[in-house]
């Protein structure tokens, strides 16, 4: 997806020039699965023109493989991003109608080709609610998997201005989140799919602290629901203002239920892509370290993904080695 | 239309930003005007969102009026813009699937009240080419246009990379064409919607020169065609390279056929927009002078257009007078 | 006015270019009620040339009507900005010397023309102390205004750097505070201009908190010296630093005095056009709900402000509604 | 002065920047001397504020010494640049109301002070256009330094948007020029300021060919006038474009007449203080080699400001020698 | 190499930023042949630190393969580069000393794994001039390759200001050279690597035309001294102005002697990296075509160059093919 | 030295860009000096290039002497900076091998008439840190000053990444600092350089307060180890976070030991160079005003020094003056 932000806090009608990056959820994660190191490829559909070969470029440039990219369709899906600031909410107007992805279906990519020699699949919650074929194409992906034997996450990563195709996420993300491995969300994605919440934590208070312990229910219900999955994460995002939150996560696993180090975020540079940094984090601790080292390397991990600019997260492991061990002080290096 | 251009001339695959500005045929007509202290106003459709009011903001900025635009649909049609440079092209991708305007359709705008009070109407060939639904929708217009009296112009501007419905221009093109009273369009337009060229002159070999005479025959047979149109005015442009280009036009009307001065445009700044500036140009002169001045204030302005950067062509009576008149110095003013 | 501000947090000597906008009192509230969705109009000076003629396509870009603005003179107003950060103040450099709102004089504009239809008439303190001219057409509108009807309102807006001409604001300012129907100022404006200050407060004191409470009496004794005004409302700045301030505002009215909710804004954008941004929001207010409402919408509205850049407070009635109803999280909207 | 450019190509209601740099008549033709290793000062009146502190930073950043400037008064002048391109000219719009330099007046610069161990003594027609404090103070340095010896030079620099207080050039330059040794004008000051043109060429006709030889009889003519002048040179500027010009000047002495070489300047990046560059590449040149050098070596320092954006000069001794010595291939230096 | 451009037409002492891209001679190559869809693999030394990163990123942005760069030593490369116009010419800064590559000797690259699978290798004579270890490194290199069988090819490339470590191209270039396949140089190296010039031509005389004719002789020289070199390629550049030159090529070969069309580029975007991408040409030419295709292809891509920014020549064959087809015109593409 | 920072923000790989100022521990010393009115000159030694002279005329734009700057070598050092955000450390890449100072050696500049007429001499530890030709010059830089009686400061500046050429920082700096009679570091260089730490205080505990009462002992170990020194101070910085400092500093001399005011720097613009705008402040401090005056004066000069971007300190004696006296309200100027 292009990513069209406005330069520095400007409102869109302010602007004479969009800052033109690009992000999407499973391509953030590609991206820092890539910069830890990783094998890591994205799968898309893109059409054929110049707007994509630019997004498959900045793909290769962060070291993520494009080879099973199918092409076809007539346009690169868009978000715009307005910044915030205080009490200014960042605003995201999608404009993914019409286009290549919103417009695949099953078929048109071969994931058994795909998936030969990978260990890990993962995707999210806003790829089904782009189109009907787009969650057709998911189901597809995620049964292959499946099959094939490869861990699969998922990101549940509720986002109420897409589902507009005629279907609810909660009729639809069921059927794929059940042959997930791992499941990851933020604080309200479990309400807001599966109508999860915790008894005695109001989701809707957001302007204050957000307590790991109220979610050990919810994942208790989640992994009911789910019984194949072995892992289940959700981060816990506190936000004060645009510009100061607080971040942490809790991991739920048969071995027992963590609570991160909860990160005081006090100067934000950009929060987008902070779910999906998290998601990678997780992806990359659980591959390399037990538990709840894994969910507090996500969570060192998204926490620098606040500082970084655009929806990549471009850290590497020893950065996020470093803060994960305790060092924030923020010192120049020299 | 949001226009989004890389800087310089940057390569899409070298760009971190892209300049927004809008435009698109009908609005850049519409900016001209009010320019020349004309009542202009645009209609078209827009989502509700954002990108629409920054769009409707930047309109007003130039004082046309907007308080007709239709309101509804999912998003703001793009164009990206790749500026070339000597040998090499500039590129236009455009990207309106699934825009506003291509999901228009007949009675989404009360023509009758658009109308009210106005004395002409002008609409492009790129509007029929986008939807069968902006085809149907722009038929509508023509026809109130037409029986309440309003003088109806057309640029024909044909676009290959759009009128991607299942119908060619050609189809499409004549029901719409036959209701105007002038008619514009390029050297190469007539050929392209109805097949009409000149005898003696190859379209293709647009590296030399173009020879208004050859165009006469051009504009007979458009007036065979079409017999409801008064004039019948084609733009001819010498494509030396991206940075360099002839400049002129002829007009026949029953009057007789005048070929303009043609101006030599060695460092172009932008040429996008020159027909519509043309246009523009055309209608402001042919309501304040004779058919011949009218021809060559059309041709100064937009002459004029090739140096300034944006769709809109941002110059004032007094400058195009300047030009019409010979002074073409480009000597500092102070 | 044309307002040169560096960019980012740079030096003036520093700078290699200034980002140009417009701005100034009383043309920033015209620009928040035009947003507000009302019919808004400002009138001032400005020369025949190319500058203003930027100035007046900025105002109607954000909707301002500007017909009745007077031509003539020989330069735009400007004042240039240097943004400040932490302990380091932001410097304001007024250029309004010889500029054609200080060689403006009664009888140059026609205000029984401009009023006719007009509900509410607002200036601020800054005209009266930029010539003797201003200050007399600043007279002459209040007294036609007044007779015509219109709610008058001022902003005391005393700035110590303006006020040059051998008149002192407060021997100025009287004359036209008593026609006014509606007084606002800041924390210190009363006492600078009129001598008036809290018993028990030390407006020097700006480093720590400002307390409402303190702010009945003046607003007392600024009703016992201008009986005509039925509100005087007075905002209230705690500077901590250039980046951090707090925010809120009191409301007397012979109803009561309301104190409203205080603002803690910790990563300020812009503090410019704050007080500006408040008295567009009261008389939005006034005009739209009661007086406890009013006050509570203007703060929200202006609170919203410090996190625009540029002097217009670009936001809309329902953003400013979220953020009074208490919204003030800063969550992304997507 | 401080000059503040659009970006670009851009007119002045397309920017939101504005390029700030500093310019001027004399202060160009300093930096020019300083950069060619000569110890020069420039000598004027600023305001005691953060712009003209600015303003002295850049000029001592060229090597110009600045101890001398008086100050006070209110603002530091401004020029207003918008760039043209092919048919539309460059449009500068004055903004030198009220300025300090505009209030100077004699007395306010200690001359004799200045002047000590100086040889050389230029000013230009732009100072005694802005007020008449201007030109007695212009006056006063200029019959200070013929009294002290010092070779004194002018460069007529006729400026018809200036002269607006209430005097002609024609009667106030006499006076000054009378007392020059050497006189600079281009193909039209002459005309302009004294009414001397030449017999067979139309000033008018300036998008064709400037003949040098037309003007031996203007600088007989300048001569006969003012009898102390003992060179007298014109820069030649044909203008077939904004982008396009070709450039020469002639000299004229009592040994004879000279007509440089003629440059064609096909893509100009900023003529502005062209003239400049001439007369302190004049100055240069009269100090280090003979009359028809000299005046070959200001043509090739001029040429090459043509390349340069801003006002000043930035070129080196060694660069003007390589172009007067014909290398004029532009072939990179590596 | 890290390139640090000043933006615009700017002179160093004005910049307040420069421009960072990457290239390089061979890099340049490496991009071009990605582009063309071939494998291409770029091999150097670069340290351990986050400006190599980057440079690597870069390089696999554009598709290149970056996986046998071996790391150490101190720093990366640098070349300032400073724009021209007209008569000014662009300058380089190079700023080598005491690189990564500067201080690689034989041994540290393992050439025959490298070289693995490979059929061709470039170098240029920018890497023997650099050091003493450098040119070591490139014999060792070009050694291997010819054993292993590769086509070697080599751009003779001389720059004046390398050669500082003592020994003059003249002595390092020939045991280098001779064991090359392919020889490109522009029409000056062979002069200046080794003395073997035109009879009939004046090589400083390079601000009119360039004869491609006069070369045939030139070639045969190179081919004597050189017999393994089964073609021979010099580029033909006519320094109009640092704004506008010819571009053309020759081609020797066993079957014949053939001039290319001759292309006149009059605004040049970027003249850097010219010679390399016609190396890149040739190389792709050669490989998919006869030896009179070859060429043009070359030229065409070449002459493309100079109207993109940055080392590097992002046009893809479609583009290269029309130009080489003959459509110049640079006409819009929509 | 040439800084080259990424914009805002942004890491290395994702600019295109880089911010191109000049700095580096004396020049800012220089430089600070300069601005608060005092002769300052700046002694290094750079190469004939045009990036020397672009460094020199950035001095000289700030007022530093620069006329016994020796000139030779290859190159200007670098440093490449990335500004970091909350968690994430700014990173400074340094690049300077093989530059003029590096190759600097005893000989190179006659300090006698450097010195000449002087009363201070200031130096830092990263002198010495780059080689061991700038050691010796450092030495014999010292020594002069010394016996010419100029009073010796240095800032002990250690730097791990320098210190590259075979001898440690405590081999190195006691000959040198001996010499001295003012000596400053910060709250970790005693300990890096002579391994003198405060006994009860954990240096590498940097996330929370530093308190200045721990530091006296390190000074009196200080004294006993170089017993020229009159005073000795030592700034120190609390790290909250890349964004939030707290800085203060002590001063101890014979009269006693002092600790400052300690400021909470919020929202840091740029802390690079924040240990020599102290030195600078504590010079001009020492020679205006008694020890605890002075002490203050320099924290609060290096306070401000953190609001401003790039490495000088552009802030006035005023300015100074103002937050001192305790004025940090940061409370718009106008």
């Amino acid at each position: 997806m292009l990513r069209l932000a406005t330069p520095g806090r400007q409102r869109f009608v302010q602007s004479t020039a969009l800052e033109a990056t690009f992000g999407g959820g499973e391509a953030n994660v590609a991206v820092s699965l890539a910069n830890y190191g990783m094998e890591a490829e994205f799968v898309t559909r893109l059409p054929r023109n110049d707007i994509a070969e630019w997004c498959i470029a900045e793909l290769r440039k962060y070291g993520v493989a494009t080879g099973n990219i199918a092409r076809g369709g007539s346009r690169v899906g868009i978000y715009y991003l307005e910044t915030g600031a205080v009490f200014r909410p960042s605003k995201v107007v999608y404009d993914r109608a019409g286009s290549s992805l919103a417009e695949i279906g099953p078929g048109m990519i071969d994931w058994r080709r795909v998936f030969e020699g990978a260990v890990w699949f993962h995707w999210t919650g806003i790829t089904p609610a782009v189109s009907q074929g787009a969650a057709d194409a998911c189901l597809e992906a995620v049964t292959v998997a499946s099959q094939m034997g490869l861990t699969v996450s998922c990101d549940l990563n509720f986002r109420k201005n897409l589902w507009k195709y005629g279907k609810a996420a909660g009729e639809v993300m069921p059927a794929l989140v059940e042959k997930c491995d791992v499941i990851i969300g933020n604080e309200e994605d479990a309400e807001k799919v599966f109508g999860i919440k915790p008894a005695s934590f109001d989701a809707e208070h957001t302007g204050g602290e957000v307590d790991g312990a109220h979610f050990e229910e919810v994942c208790r219900q989640l992994s009911a629901k789910f019984p194949r999955a072995r892992k289940i994460a959700l981060t816990l995002r506190g936000s004060l203002s645009a510009d100061h939150n607080t971040w942490g996560a809790c991991l739920w696993s048969s071995d027992g239920f963590h609570v991160s180090r909860r990160y005081d975020i006090t100067h934000i540079v950009d929060r987008v892509g902070g779910g999906d940094s998290f998601a990678a984090g997780l992806i990359y601790g659980l591959l390399t370290r037990d538990d709840r080292a894994a969910l507090e390397w996500a969570v060192a991990a998204s926490a620098l993904k606040h500082t970084i600019s655009g929806d990549f997260n471009l850290v590497s492991v020893t950065e996020v080695d470093a803060l994960a061990a305790g060092n924030s002080s923020g010192r120049v290096s020299r």
